[in-house]
């Protein structure tokens, strides 16, 4: 056992005093009244980043949920490494679906059970520890470090995304580790290569200046109903392509080994549906149903409402309509001119006798498509390897995590994700939970692979 | 002058202040707080006639907001008319917009300002008081009378539609006389001819069992609003022609003749578009803005919901989705049919994964259209152009008056409108009125046609 492994062991135990200690914080980012509880989460974050020895700690506003710096910058002529994570956690109703509370972390069968146990603070206080442990024992980290924690992850990173453009110098690395993920099972690592970019938008339709009676104005001026479905159904042909000129236009084909790589993942179609309740998957023609979730770009309407919507009817020409919309995006497709091209269709569609009005929404993305023989999933899939005595699968991922694409911009680095939370560990939902070997698991993930980038370069 | 109208002639006054004592009643039946003052209108109703000397005057039960009914059936040998109308009215919202208080009627410039001074207190009291000079001056009644007034009109008459059906022997008469109408305007009289019949029904589409992630579900299972706007918009084509198979079966095409009368009411479409505030009419290709809103039936969405409603944007599938239609009908399209053929045409257009529910809502009614030669239509518009110096055009309109139908199928006899109120009165709006020389018209009127009835028979 190497010294910071020994350290590692010898306060595991304090470790874990510290994780309960940390996720009772009920750092909800995305309610007001827990503002003051994302605030002492990144407090918290600091003073254990301080503790372990990391440098230059500090709490910085964003105007939005602050972020927390630190660095250790000694290791000469060695590469350097951001280390990236979140210390806010979804909201964690409802409530009554929990065994235990959700900010009263509870250890059962070798399982922390807590909001946020393994999304993300599990995942993020692992290189805090290791990072302590070769400090401590030896003095100094095999790579130069800089950590930057946010408090904005789960409602998008809206102030979090533009900080990076904004700190360049103050981030600037060598590579990303990010501690935001999971690995497919406890025999099965992964390597997540691939986020959706994002854009979302609204449709609103304008008709007459006041609700009308439908009986005397049905059928001779234009419902704005009517109109916005038109508009809405035209994006789409019935069978799931979207019919948006230009949508397509941007997207990288997936190539064959993708493909294999894709349908290498396990996954029980029949299984799959019967969880959610549904007969049949619905989705773009000559792709497979994981293709479609992974790999391939989206049109969804997330709502819609216009009119009456009470009990039994009213007869009303409604004054409007809305929709709500959000398009995932994958490589190398760019959020305004997809957002362009819809509102372009939006106008053209758009009947006799209406006003039609699009509008882009905050928190656009761009997708995030990481090259597979990329030097640094090579590096990372070797330690998993060792690990988990299997090579990791590469995989995407359908949701969108827009702070990659912002390191990648600004700072030209890729992201490498090193999170030992497990898919199945429910996280955004009741009793979330992250097994304790897995925590284990990833301090020598961390501690391994800072020692192979000393030795191998970057 | 007759005895009857000098004795109008004097009582003018009185008339007067007992119409205003009933406008100040908020009888309005669609909101469940002015119950008891809908059950007060029935009181005041019932009391009237029977100070009219009205016979077996009574307030009846019907389930939900009760009707009025009284007879005198003393003319021997002469025809039985049934006079119908209602005392209920629609709420006065936005109440800011009103000169006065909607329920303290004001008389200003000889118009009495009221919420139902128009719609329909003003009309329906009017036979009252012309049924009291005969019988106090003269002790009977040129033709046998029964009266029957209702207080849910304003709500789609849904306990008193039946009603009909369960009292015919009550009702039973040769001819119904409704006072619930307008007229063009003070020198053009108009004989309504018919109105729309109506199918209102509601369409849930269910997807999973719960909302979705629009990141890992999206694309590749079926959404429940996008299944909901396919329906819908597969239900008319983007001209507005609907596309329901068999919708139009039963509809009696406009005759050469029809459209010449529709063509001559007074049209000015500029103004129409500049006042609802649109650029352009939309709806049937081959009908003109007033053929489709008389004569041509409807298929109008009146409100639409699912998923999320707020501000930005909730990256969500949603379980569900739901739409609320309301049909117009002309003859001879039965509501039911049609509520069939749009439900088959449902589950035709619901793409895989998705569940699809319509719903058939309570208010249906037949459309109704009376033969322009009646000889009641002839007996009335002979009145009419006598009192307006200029024959009555015949109209339809878009909008409902599901009793009269129930009237035909069950009494096996047409209604003929004789009402008083002008069309531009405001009725339903703010600052609705009556012309007070319309309420004398309107007593001349009934006097006449009762007259009239009693010389020529029916």
């Amino acid at each position: 056992m190497k010294p910071w492994e020994t350290y590692l062991a010898e306060h595991r135990d304090a470790a874990l005093t510290e994780l309960l200690d940390f996720l009772a914080i009920p750092s909800i980012s995305s309610l007001k009244e827990n503002t003051a509880d994302v605030a002492h989460a990144a407090r918290w974050t600091a003073d254990r980043l301080a503790r372990a020895g990391i440098e230059h700690v500090q709490v910085m506003p964003t105007g939005g949920h602050p972020v927390v710096y630190g660095d250790w910058l000694h290791a000469a002529g060695r590469p350097t490494v951001l280390i990236y994570g979140h210390f806010d956690v979804q909201p964690a109703d409802p409530l009554e679906l929990w065994t235990n509370p959700p900010f009263e972390p509870t250890v059962r069968d070798d399982r922390v059970y807590a909001r946020g146990s393994g999304d993300d603070k599990g995942n993020m206080l692992i290189p805090i520890l290791v990072a302590e442990a070769f400090l401590k024992n030896e003095g100094e980290l095999p790579v130069n470090l800089k950590f930057i924690f946010e408090g904005q992850e789960e409602i998008g990173s809206p102030e979090f995304v533009p900080f990076v453009g904004t700190h360049k110098e103050l981030l600037k690395a060598d590579l990303v580790i990010s501690a935001d993920g999971a690995q497919e099972s406890e025999v099965q690592p992964v390597l997540l290569v691939g986020f959706k970019g994002l854009v979302p938008l609204e449709i609103d339709v304008y008709g007459a200046t006041t609700d009308l009676h439908s009986g005397l104005y049905g059928g001779a001026i234009a419902n704005p109903i009517h109109a916005l479905v038109r508009i809405l159904d035209s994006m789409r042909s019935p069978d799931g392509r979207i019919t948006v000129d230009g949508f397509y236009d941007d997207v990288i084909d997936l190539t064959d080994e993708d493909r294999v790589q894709i349908a290498a993942a396990p996954f029980d179609e029949p299984a799959y549906l019967a969880e959610l309740g549904v007969d049949a998957p619905f989705g773009e023609p000559g792709y497979t149903t994981r293709e479609r979730a992974w790999a391939r770009p989206t049109l969804e309407i997330n709502g819609i409402y216009g009119g009456f919507q009470g009990e039994n009817i009213k007869t009303v020409l409604p004054r409007e309509a809305h929709a709500k919309i959000t398009c995932r995006l994958v490589a190398d497709q760019d959020p305004d001119r997809v957002y362009a091209a819809i509102a372009s269709h939006a106008a053209r569609y758009a009947p006799p006798g209406v006003r039609v009005k699009t509008n882009q929404l905050p928190g656009s993305a761009f997708p995030y498509l990481m090259p597979t023989n990329h030097p640094a999933n090579h590096l990372v899939g070797g330690v998993l390897t060792e690990l988990f005595g299997k090579p990791p699968r590469c995989v995407r991922m359908g949701g969108s995590v827009p702070v990659l694409m912002s390191f990648l911009r600004h700072l030209g680095v890729y992201t490498v994700t090193l999170a030992f939370a497990m898919e199945d560990e429910r996280h955004h939902g009741p009793d979330e939970f992250l097994r304790l070997a897995s925590f284990e698991k990833g301090k020598r993930a961390f501690g391994l692979i800072w020692e192979k980038i000393a030795e191998e370069g970057l």
